[in-house]
């Protein structure tokens, strides 16, 4: 069983008919001559061979093994040194990055199909690589230009890593409470000292230097401001020279994410230099947030996907039972209702994610590459509307996801060496990282939703709903569903100021019925283009359309039910009699 | 942190005020003068203690070092050994046990709150003696007095241990398919061939003996039989004398329940004794399996409760953010309102499960004790459409429930030294063995819904709704919640002859409409019962109550809306084309 045969084909229908990548990237300079369908064709391809053949056969191997921690060094499971050097050594790192300092400078929405690639053939191993681009992203949006030019290349090239360290012990969804200080030099840097805890990735045996991201706080200030910290100083050729006060505490045994090292940091008046302004950290850090939470939905996707095709094929395989009125002595057990309820339920859910993953890498590219102002300010707009539910619904469905998988192995999905209990427990952290699921829907809700008074909700709503194709009733039934969000989410709006907690009591649910519904959309825009375009997929996509429609939406009139209720339920009761 | 303060408050209000246990246990000739109130109450403080102080102790600890397999013997984690001993010379292994053979007698509706105290305290060490107390039941139902008087004694007093041997790789949720053989011998015996597969308890170095519960077809035969097959045989004192072919192949590692021991066992011409009578072998099983199934639903419940403790005390604890308004640098998580609907989410599903279990073991009580038999031709039919959703309701929300309390530990719950995941993995099983959650829902929608045409289900639901006190929204809801239930199942009964997929594809969603229903039920019956007579718990019941309907009640009708789009969305998509 190989659970990571790329769904190519399905990617390739998403980039030329539902997204019409060739055009949408001509349509921005900077992608014009650089990303086009054939490109993209051909990197997909690549990344689905080199996952499959490099990175997936250390999936098992390395959640047995895990991460070791021996004096003071972090050392990663067998084979993953040798494999990450090969794996960085073909560019993917900089996939996205900027070709000014080493990167190819292709599209998110290229990048998101990478992700979901390697995140289905490794969760662990994908980590240090997609921290690695994450921190890049950041230094060459806020860095100055020695940075970019010390750093860059050697973070595009794999050469070095990544880390984001934000969270102590005392501070985790609560930033404000970081003790981490920094004091100014009179060259310019800083000295950086405190502790971190759960920096993903905070070192490892793979590469020659490890570079922090670090937020802290500037001595006599409240506010939080961003370093670059790298573990050795640069020497005078660039490369990785002497310690700077950087060492790893110790490393957390965790539920799953195993050969992914989870580290202790330890600062000791190590010496950082500014990204972006002082006391502007928390800017600087959101604007890496909107990629770092997509890419963490795509955990949760990739997991879903290779989910997906693990369960498919064992159901195809597997002889338990007859079909009604079947001769055989057994069938595959694909032939049960049952088990093709939970089939179509976990394959619908991940198809409709891919595209809200597509969805928001094209805002992304469209507010980082457009020139046109108005482009880029909806499309940033967007961004922030889509990233919480791309952070949150991909991973929430996600775990959901493997879980029905694993049910259709029956006892063989709790046995670990079929592996797909693997993927629960990896993909678990994904809803919980890089801001819980609730915080994203507080985002999402209370920031998004309500902090434009609803604009930009109801200018994507009526935006996308006029991109489908004549009248049916299950675009009546879309238009009613966006619809009565829209009267629940006012509901809410003009109530935020006399009831402070109902935005926060409320944010799930509604995350979740605006999730649902736009995979509705998503479902019923596959199978409109599939049917006018895509002959060969057509009968899937309407079938699948139907699936959604008939067995999984109506869950998102009982959350819009729940929310109406109001928080009174919730906020009401009293603590001590819980 | 102590995840096992079992609520005995609770459990106590429960007995007395909902069930009306004294009453209730007088009725029946066997349990008059046996069990009490004040007894009950008794037994439940003691199980609460010696729980939580000899058997939670090894939760962690078991799962760090799991069972080991090694020169062909089974090694349970440090500490097992010496606790199981102390723990069964507590008479818990008999406490529901037959008397004339040193079982205590207690009813199940106190061994279910037993059991959830156990499964509380730690689900892989309670597990050993549960299958005893299987075994027990199943010779005690259908063994011959020869049998029971050389076996029961040594099982209730847990110097023998008990497994039941029904799977193999070919014959999962399809035990048709079984291969194990046995050979009629001229004493009486049979020998036993074959292997058996995830055979939980199989051996273990914790007793002098372990008494499998065998499914095997005497040679010739098709139906199963069921077979008493020692590991080693009585001697003529009746202690364990000669070895008798019954081996341990290797030991499963798991995604959880590492302490608890998983077999592959080998039985090569074994001396077995048929239990009941021959090709009757499932017969004897389903009824042993009525109790099984609901201490598996136990399992979830347990792992339930622990986790809502669990969960609940952290969020009193842990200091992020503040409520709004608040003056404080930081308040506990518990003033926010996500955190707020999680608690109570997790908190209104185990108390209603509680509710159900109670039930159910009620209905076993008066189908096994009464003296009535108009009573006990009802309870039989209750428990029988019981059962299934107690199994797997209890378990899907079980499961639901860990998770959810995992996520208020934010990125603490996903290490393992807070112990919050090994919750999730332990009970993650719960869903699968003992019939998969798939198989309890079409048990429940074909066999015990559809099988009498609704009769049973009719009785059931219109007997509880009588007891609902006076008028109300909340009564009215549930009266048209059933209602449609009702009416969707009666579509569904109507078609199951000309469209035999229809109950296998709609059934689970059948049992968590009628499942989140009872609960409703339950809810409103616990909140009238505590306004009436428990005034300490009045207000809480009321408020979990609003918060159960207003919050989660939702969900039934959106799964019934799901069931009334029919199969063909399910059924009628080509194979090839998932």
């Amino acid at each position: 069983m190989n659970p990571i045969q790329a769904p190519l084909n399905e990617m390739r229908f998403l980039l030329e008919h539902v997204f019409d990548a060739d055009a949408t990237w001509q349509s921005m300079p900077a992608l014009a001559g650089v990303a086009d369908l054939d490109t993209a064709t051909a990197i997909l391809d690549e990344a689905a061979r080199i996952n499959a053949e490099l990175v997936h056969p250390l999936n098992r191997s390395g959640d047995e093994e895990g991460v070791r921690f021996e004096d003071g060094a972090v050392l990663t499971p067998s084979g993953y040194k040798e494999a990450y050097n090969a794996f960085v050594e073909g560019g993917w790192v900089g996939l996205c990055g900027d070709p000014e300092y080493g990167g190819m400078g292709m599209p998110k929405m290229l990048g998101v199909l990478v992700d979901e690639i390697a995140y289905s053939a490794c969760n662990a191993f994908n980590l240090y690589s997609s921290l690695t681009a994450g921190a890049a992203l950041a230094i060459n949006a806020h860095g100055t230009d020695e940075l970019k030019a010390q750093y860059l290349p050697k973070l595009y090239s794999g050469e070095w890593a990544g880390a984001m360290d934000m969270t102590e012990p005392q501070a985790g969804s609560d930033l404000r409470n970081i003790r981490t200080r920094a004091e100014p030099q009179d060259d310019g840097s800083y000295l950086i000292s405190g502790s971190k805890i759960f920096i993903t990735g905070g070192d490892q045996d793979m590469t020659d230097n490890v570079v922090h991201l670090v937020l802290a706080k500037i001595s006599g200030a409240s506010s939080l401001s961003l370093f670059l910290v790298p573990k050795r100083l640069p020497d005078t050729d660039g490369n990785a020279g002497e310690s700077n006060g950087v060492s790893v505490g110790s490393i957390e045994h965790k539920m799953g994410l195993k050969g992914s090292a989870t580290c202790v940091m330890n600062f000791d008046s190590a010496r950082g230099w500014l990204i972006g302004r002082e006391n502007k950290g928390l800017a600087c850090m959101f604007t890496m947030m909107n990629y770092e939470r997509l890419a963490i939905g795509i955990q949760g996707l990739g997991s879903a996907q290779a989910a997906v095709q693990m369960a498919t094929e064992y159901a195809k395989e597997r002889l338990q039972g007859t079909a009604p009125g079947s001769a055989n002595p057994s069938d595959a057990i694909i032939v049960h209702g049952d088990v093709r309820r939970m089939l179509l339920t976990i394959r619908t859910l991940t198809d409709a994610g891919r595209v809200l993953a597509l969805d928001t890498g094209k805002q992304l590219d469209l507010a980082k590459f457009s020139d046109d102002a108005a482009v880029i300010e909806k499309a940033s707009r967007y961004v922030g509307l889509l990233t919480p539910v791309a952070k949150a619904f991909l991973t929430d469905r996600g775990l959901d996801i493997t879980i029905m998988a694993q049910q259709v192995f029956g006892g063989h999905g709790y046995i670990r060496e079929t592996g797909i209990e693997q993927l629960v427990r990896d993909t678990r952290i994904a809803q919980i990282y890089e801001g819980t699921n609730g915080i994203q829907a507080i985002d999402f809700l209370g920031r998004k939703v309500c902090g434009d008074n609803l604009a930009t909700l109801k200018a994507f709503v009526a935006e996308k709903l006029t991109t489908l194709e004549g009248e049916s009733s299950k675009k009546r039934a879309l238009e009613a569903g966006f619809s009565r969000f829209i009267e629940v989410a006012s509901w809410i709006n003009e109530r935020k100021l006399a009831n402070p907690s109902l935005i926060n009591a409320s944010a799930v649910e509604m995350l979740d019925a605006f999730g649902y519904l736009l995979y509705g959309l998503y479902h019923l825009t596959m199978a409109q283009v599939a049917g006018r375009a895509a002959p060969e997929l057509a009968s899937a996509k309407a079938q699948f359309c139907d699936f959604y429609f008939a067995k999984v939406l109506p869950r998102a009139d009982a959350l819009l039910t729940q929310v109406q209720a109001g928080d009174e339920v919730v906020m009401g009761i009293d603590e001590s009699l819980l």
